[in-house]
């Protein structure tokens, strides 16, 4: 059990939920690009439920923003440039590629929520909670990564390698966003009280990661 | 008022849930490639809104066809040809074109929804004005468009045009599909109760239309 460390008002809050209001946006637009490599109608079916989920999640987190006095638009165009940096430094050759991108980022999210989540007062964990419970809409790509790497041992190396690029990824942008960021470093570090410094959080989502790669058929 | 002349099981029906659910997706994918040309974050967001609503209705659709069990992508592949060719047919090539686009469609939409609403049976036509209600997500469009047009008497001119070719392409398909789908011909026919024949319909669409433009300053 942990127990709250933070207040409400922590300057952090706001940083937090802007950026992934922001990954909210940049997600539904990555999905909808990615989508177009899609095989067939289904494929592109999925990927717009998830892409609409995405912005139902973002409309949350605006409304939060709103409750606490912050207007979403101003306050995530600070995260646009560390979001659009991800994407487009790994953008998928292959519709493989792209479910793999979908499923580990959903899960990314999932585990950056939770992780932050118990740290915050009830109020405010309640949001990121409700954006949580959202997710895991990525489910359908399960079936259909294991499948394809099932067949062709060249596959499962390529998707290992490109899921293990991912992370990197993410934790490159990770750092730099927290380097930027004071408020949410405080916050991160709180959040991982009883561990308390941010090495251990990165290697909390390396862990995590790692299983998610095992779902997938990849490890 | 109108009486309700088409029983459940028409077949009509199913037909046109399949017609809609693919127009939603169709529209999900139309909406989020435009909003590409967005000069700002505001625009690609209410879009985006506007796309991830698309699929809500594609979800009410989906469910509807699954309880009157037929499988909704079997049953929508085929009017993919007639909705992507209508989105070919016309591919706005500024902003402002873009959001005349998607508010013509929109109430376009709207309009079909309605007129068809009121011949269906109660439990039928509960599915078309759930997702009825859910339309006008579109309204952002209007004040943007009525201020272009205001300082422009070019503008004016160049989106009437516009418009006017939405409708025209709008309804040259709608004929498409009319002429290949006896059954929804029948559904229509039965839905404008009292006048009983097509040309009436599309008149009665353009009639809608006209105020529309009159909305956006473009009458």
């Amino acid at each position: 059990m942990r127990s709250t460390t933070v207040s409400a008002d922590h300057p952090g809050i706001n940083e937090l939920f802007a950026l992934l209001a922001y990954g909210e946006v940049a997600a539904f637009y990555r999905l909808t690009d990615e989508a177009r490599m899609a095989p067939d109608l289904s494929g592109r079916i999925n990927m717009a439920q998830m892409a609409a989920a995405e912005m139902g999640h973002y409309g949350l987190l605006r409304e939060a923003l709103q409750q606490r006095g912050v207007d979403v638009q101003e306050a995530m165009a600070a995260y646009a440039p560390v979001l659009e940096s991800y994407h487009s430094q790994t953008i998928p050759r292959t519709w493989l590629e792209a479910l793999v991108k979908t499923y580990i980022g959903d899960a990314l999210a999932a585990d950056f929520y939770l992780e932050i989540a118990d740290a915050l007062p009830e109020e405010v964990a309640g949001v990121v909670r409700e954006v949580l419970a959202e997710t895991g809409n990525s489910q359908f790509v399960v079936s259909e990564v294991r499948a394809a790497v099932t067949a062709s041992q060249q596959q499962r190396h390529r998707l290992a390698l490109w899921s293990r690029r991912l992370l990197g990824e993410a934790i490159t942008q990770a750092q730099y966003v927290l380097a930027e960021r004071d408020e949410l470093v405080d916050l991160v570090v709180s959040g991982t009280d009883g561990l308390g410094h941010l090495a251990e959080f990165f290697e909390r989502l390396q862990r995590t990661h790692a299983d998610r790669m095992a779902e997938l058929g990849l490890a």
